[in-house]
């Protein structure tokens, strides 16, 4: 399978964040792509190309545009006010006893405030560019599979499936896999898609999006939101709203949980999936699941990613990889790869 | 005039707080209400007397029974969690795509996500009982002004003006103003109680409390909320709702606002108040409009309180003053007594 791949992702890099009362490094870093690239590189996975560039309309599909205008120019309006150059924080949060008005207010930490539901999407002077070409690397890599390749890996960075339409959080900006996956639709020929999320993470931003579309399926295993971020969505009476009712679909999953308990978990939504019969599927493929991940909680062993691989394998559907979350630097190279090869060439 | 105070207020005193990017000394420090008290007694204002107990019941009448609960027991579940001893920070916020569930999810980091709109109502061990007794110290004020006194200081910290029925920031946690205003309503004898908010940020929480209200006005002064905090709340068109339409009036002031507008403003405020013929007036008295103040714009020199004190005093109403903001620290204790000096004695 081919990889995409850009350099661009590095230029998204703040220093720190706020997590649990204390300023640290960003977890969501540069280090973390570039581990990625060069295990699939050991791995000879196959080919490594540069994203196409499909341009701001594929994105536009999917995001709000004054959201994308203020990815492109808040930083420099942060400077501008004298703020911190470490990176744009919100300065109040616009929760539910605020009205919401019909436009955001004129400061930089107020408009963050409008277009965040946390403190980890950092604005820095290169996220912009960097957010733009994760998508463009999603899209390419979708583009491969509309065009007959049995499947793709798009090695994005910084990670999607947090963000909303007009709405970072998650260390997320734009929703990559969300666009590739409107892009399937209205450009690539695909009827139906589905969206499998892997992620440790609930795919908020995703679910949200596709809440009320039979078109685009969401199936998601993550950690039971009750217990772990972003605790606001991903529960299991979430199934979609209007026309899209039956076509989201989330599998909680309990602390500590184990290879058998997340293989039959995955089972159990890969009959879903294979139900829908999706002329495309999209992996939204986090690593965080693993048991030494500093943001999980379960305990899943490296062995089980191939195991993984290969059950989405049996699906028979054109596949798209979208890389999401995963922390645990050591390791995270060989989990992505083993489940990519465990796609490839079950064992 | 007498002045309600306990310095219970010092059990609530996080060492830090996330603002700009960078963890700093919390600028809603206890020193601000001992300099206050300080002042109050050096100016010979009178008697400083402590707060009665007035039980939950009134503070239930204002706020959510979950909320109250979140307030008593988030702290002690935050550190059984293993999390930072410095304080509560929400992980992420409710916000406007997440589905607002029955009840907040279990974990402290959620819970505190769930009520709070900013990260600068920081939970410490003390902070409930620190809240509780400055909500008694506002009560007792107003009970000072029910039972014939012309008027009384509630020296009150926290601080209550941003604080909804459900949600904390802006440093505070029950709304002090609010449980007196009702208290007055339901136990005090008034029929028709205003509420003047003339702290340099605007009172959202006091406004979202009584906006369907006909029985309390809101009439608040402040930073155009285009350009300060709360950014969400405060503007002109926000006039009431339902049977409360033209009950809450709003004045955004300018960056650098002067003593000549800002008395303007005030005097405007002011014959909108007295048309209403409160038999209670309660001011929400923040100095954080004085022109040192380091989370302010305005250019109010100390003496401009004074003048604000009487054309406070010109309405002739019974008034409880209840303290919130105001963090130029040198001067607070003399722009706060000048303000209530020239409400008792008008030059």
């Amino acid at each position: 399978m081919e990889t995409v791949y850009t350099p661009a992702h590095a230029l998204h890099a703040p220093a720190r964040e706020f997590l649990d009362g204390q300023l640290i490094p960003y977890f969501e870093s540069p280090s973390r792509a570039e581990i990625i690239r060069a295990a699939v590189e050991a791995a000879g996975l196959g080919a490594i190309v540069p994203p196409h560039d499909f341009g701001l309309d594929p994105i536009l599909a999917v995001h709000d545009a004054g959201y994308i205008d203020y990815l492109q120019t808040v930083y420099a309006a942060w400077l501008a006010d004298g703020r911190d150059p470490g990176g744009v924080y919100p300065d109040t949060f616009l929760t539910r006893h605020f009205a919401r008005r019909a436009r955001p207010p004129a400061k930089p930490g107020a408009r963050a405030g409008y277009y965040n539901f946390d403190l980890s999407a950092v604005v820095v002077e290169g996220t912009w560019a960097a957010a733009y070409a994760s998508a463009q690397v999603g899209l390419t890599a979708a583009a491969k599979v509309a065009a007959g390749a049995r499947s793709a890996f798009g090695l994005c960075r910084p990670p999607g499936h947090h963000a909303h339409a007009d709405m970072s959080g998650g260390y997320c900006f734009l929703n990559n896999v969300a666009i590739a996956a409107e892009w399937l639709r209205r450009k690539g020929g695909a009827g139906r898609v589905a969206i499998l999320d892997i992620d440790f993470h609930h795919g908020n931003g995703t679910q949200h999006l596709f809440y009320a579309r039979e078109d685009v399926l969401f199936v998601s295993l993550h950690a039971d939101p009750d217990r772990q971020y972003p605790y606001f969505m991903g529960y299991v009476d979430e199934t979609g709203a209007g026309g899209g009712l039956g076509f989201t679909r989330n599998y909680p999953l309990p602390l500590g949980c184990d290879e058998a308990q997340y293989l039959a978990a995955l089972d159990a939504a890969c009959v879903t999936i294979g139900a829908y019969r999706p002329e495309a599927l999209l992996v939204s493929l986090g690593v965080d699941t693993f048991a030494g991940d500093p943001l999980g909680d379960f305990a899943l062993p490296s062995q089980a990613y191939g195991r993984i691989g290969a059950r989405l394998a049996e699906l028979g559907a054109p596949t798209v990889f979208i890389m999401e979350g995963g922390y645990a630097i050591r390791e995270l190279g060989e989990n992505v790869t083993s489940l990519l090869r465990g796609f490839e060439m079950p064992a």
